[in-house]
């Protein structure tokens, strides 16, 4: 049985995302509220290794509900993945009287926290920060509604420009693994057509389809590209392919990069953030360890952190249906 | 058995939400993907007994997908609620060979749908565009994502000279009978309280609440207000009471409106709007009627109109846990 | 002679505007760069009453070009208008070893600064931030540049729905003696009619207006009101005025309050707030005193204070011509 | 001596830029309210060439003040380089009845309105509509502001994550032969070094003042870098460089590309094209011909086309201090 939780640590790990500091507030003010400590870490696993430790109260996170980033700060961390480095950071929690965790991020930081779990037996609870939403049993992750709506006005501002100079734009976003926000912010800006991971269109298909769109009266077309694309060709050499065999378009590139982490976070992320906060407190003083807080429909789950991490979501098919119907 | 449907139209009705030309533009794109004849009807339902119809194609809708309002415009209307006007409407959508309709609204909406269905057995399919979020059935409504997030970056801008001051301010949102914008933009924004319609917080409760923000620190305090909160006092009569009874604030009111409906939309919204367009098409193709389009979790619902026009969506309890919990 | 300074203190006063923390920020530096010591004053001429100073360096002014409101928090002070109050204020500053002040503020804010230039001979340097945009001698005032952005992109959001509706709309904006955010954010809004305090249109040529501009096809209005117009009717009376004699127009009100005032500052504005307080502190070096850093076309100027606070601008009668010509 | 002016001709030409919808509103609009037919040509000097011309009036250019791009389409148009080309134009124009247009762009824009004014006599007025602000005679040309308010509300949004992980970004702006993008939206953004084609900062500086940010404190830093800089150097091979020479910074690369095009138009932009248009129909009433309309502080000016085209706007040494200063 675990023992009673007085003491709870929250950091955030891995790629930032926006709404991250409102998960923070969460889990702090949730402690206050039902009067255990807190203490926040800094850098994430590395500030965990190197003690880097600051007891927070109600407000101490007064007005970063509102703020892009992370207030401790994130980072990757190499030494975390030996048996040494986790030793260390073990015996820094145990120092500083931590009975558990709550771990702001996204796989790579959930896998960290259940292989910690396993070796000392300390409770851990996640809370899924991510642009990417491709995290099993929640639909939604903290930051993604911002990156999209990021990647929407971007697309917005650049179709002004395209539409003024009957011009292709392939626009590239976040998403190596997963085609989420392409595919969401594509259908959300109107895209032409939206290159996937997940699918391999075809370079064929694409031609096909400019033409067509040319064809139907569209003066201008934007095509979104993910990161990982399936056609094996990254944006610029798209460009370079569509130049040579539809001279009609004067083809553009943007790259989009890091702007979708950042930003002012989204209504719909900031009440996520706030709910899971509550939650992953509330879990670890009931004494459950080892999950994940999601959210499936509107009511929060807890997940078992092994199923959290042993796949990317599926992207989902109606919406790639979706898409295409819109691009008549 | 309901005839094949080769012609369908499609209106706004009520009052509008941000999002709503995007489900335009997915019904009226669907229809043309579909090979279907599609109709847009302007001003509602008194536009359908005036026989004010156009017919539009895939390019009629081009560049509205980020537009906020309806570019169909939109009207409550007297003329239908009476038989008469019911059975003139009836006569144009006859005499323009219109099989079918969809209609993007509210509650009301809905129950005029619901009518004419009945009445002409003229087959109808709801998709709801309102910005109070308060329709049974579908756990989000178009153009509610949107709203919340216009109220919080207001918010955000009255917090800069809130907390440059020492000021309280309450600021009025809309929901004459729902709370859910309050209770979200409240949360999302960080508020210090949060009065909606329905829970009675009391008067005796806020002050409370505010001597207690004050004590703890906080110097300055945003009290969220739905139009129709349940203290029976209005947001400049809350002013003036609170001033005579807690002289050490500066009290500010400040009442949003109308840009509440406005703006454009959210990628949320605007996916989410495309979706059901789709949806609303292919359930009249399929022989359904008197249905409206819902989503639970993600996934697309088809919910009896009866059903979803049969109270309103009651208010999150979890969510004003958190409210609470966070405003420690 | 002034003798030599080597630590100057730096608040804000008064009505808070945006770009403030960017001025803050840049006399802070300034004063680094020109290794002087620098003091921030809390709270205005209370803060200086009560001794509430703070060293501050060129790293304590981090990530703050972009915040609205003011970080050094601003009050109105009834004491400071008293000769026992100054004398406190500067025995303060004695005692902390200043020997210059620079006020980012308004007009009553420099009018105090003055003041305390003539009685104590101790040097006041001055800059103007207000959204007022109603400083003689400066052709911007920090924060105007924000409001005005901030009221068009309200209306903006209106306009969707007023146009949905065939709605007119009286939105009122800040402005008790003069009307520049009224006139340019009216100009800049494609507002129907404008409605300042410096120009008494009368009620017959509003409803005139009101009239043609129906009469020419447009389907809805959107009316801009200074709080301090001249019709002797405020925002709601007008509302009420309008609707007895021109029954045709469904008329709603929006009052738009302190939003005005904050937000994160626009480019032009953390600029201007960059550029003044650098030019602040050299002048000061430089032995100047009394003067307002002001901006004419896009060069620095210094404007004796006794001539910033003679009157308020006049309104710009192009302006005006370009807004009639606008709305025909 | 000029004929009576009766139909004027506006359209927009080379890259177009926020608010040239504002400015053919604001000629279209002074048009009718002057009681002269006004002419709208599509997509710029082509369209004169083609003929393609519409009649438009003051309902014609309805809810497009806040819309960016250009309604009118633009284009670069080799033929009208040429004599025939030109002829051909000047025919289309004679045979519509058009006595004088309004071209609303660039450097290269205006050098073919004055050569075409030279060859046939033909009215020409100028109005300045470029990102870049490089048109001397004037303080600031249309869609100017928008455009750093564009790269400075992205710089926000990278600015989050940069601290989340004391990383160095490279953004690159628009500004081939000009920095004025860079330098006030790098100010704006409190960039620590901004890269511009007027001034070889050298390699040698740039890594100094990296390592002079990095032991004052600051956990990350932001380098704008202008498209033509002059370290000969384009923002891969700086990423490239620092990385080997600077291994301490996690290097990233931001291009912003056609976005800082698009938006919007901020409220500085709709007043100055407002006024703009008027002032262009008014002079070519009053007889005047080949100026292009400026401004000069808060007051129209007329510049004669010859000096606008002239050379590029020197950078504002003054600013690049205050950069200087504020890096500190």
């Amino acid at each position: 049985m675990t023992k009673k939780i007085k003491k709870i640590a929250v950091f955030t790990s891995g790629g930032d995302s926006p709404g991250m500091n409102a998960a923070i507030r969460s889990v702090v003010r949730a402690c206050a509220f039902m009067k255990l400590e807190c203490v926040a870490i800094y850098r994430g696993y590395q500030g965990m290794i190197d003690g880097d430790f600051k007891p927070v109260n109600a407000r101490s996170v007064n007005n970063i509900i509102n703020k892009g980033g992370t207030v401790l700060k994130s980072a990757r961390c190499e030494e975390f993945r030996t048996p040494e480095g986790r030793k260390k950071a073990h015996e820094q929690l145990v120092k500083a009287g931590i009975d558990a965790f709550v771990v702001i991020g996204g796989n790579g930081s959930f896998a960290g926290a259940q292989l910690f779990n396993e070796e000392f037996d300390f409770p851990v609870m996640g809370i899924p920060g991510t642009i990417d939403n491709d995290i099993i049993g929640t639909s939604y992750t903290i930051g993604f509604d911002t990156a999209i709506n990021t990647v929407v006005e971007v697309i917005d501002k650049i179709r002004d420009t395209a539409s003024s100079h009957n011009r292709l734009f392939f626009i590239e976003v976040m998403g190596r693994d997963v085609g989420h926000i392409a595919l969401n912010a594509g259908v959300g800006a109107g895209a032409e057509e939206i290159l996937i991971p997940e699918q391999n269109l075809g370079l064929e298909r694409l031609l096909d389809s400019l033409k067509r769109s040319k064809k139907s009266g569209k003066s201008s077309s934007i095509v979104i590209v993910a990161e990982g694309d399936k056609t094996g060709k990254n944006v610029f050499e798209l460009k370079e392919y569509v130049e040579e065999h539809l001279p009609i378009y004067d083809v553009r590139v943007s790259v989009l990069g890091h702007m979708q982490r950042g930003g002012n976070p989204t209504c719909f992320d900031r009440v996520l953030a706030s709910r899971m906060g509550v939650k992953a407190v509330e879990a670890l003083i009931e004494g459950k360890s080892n999950y994940m807080v999601g959210i499936r429909d509107t009511k929060l789950v807890l997940v078992p952190i092994k199923e959290a991490i042993s796949a990317h979501t599926a992207i989902d098919e109606e919406l790639i249906r979706v898409s295409d119907i819109m691009t008549i």
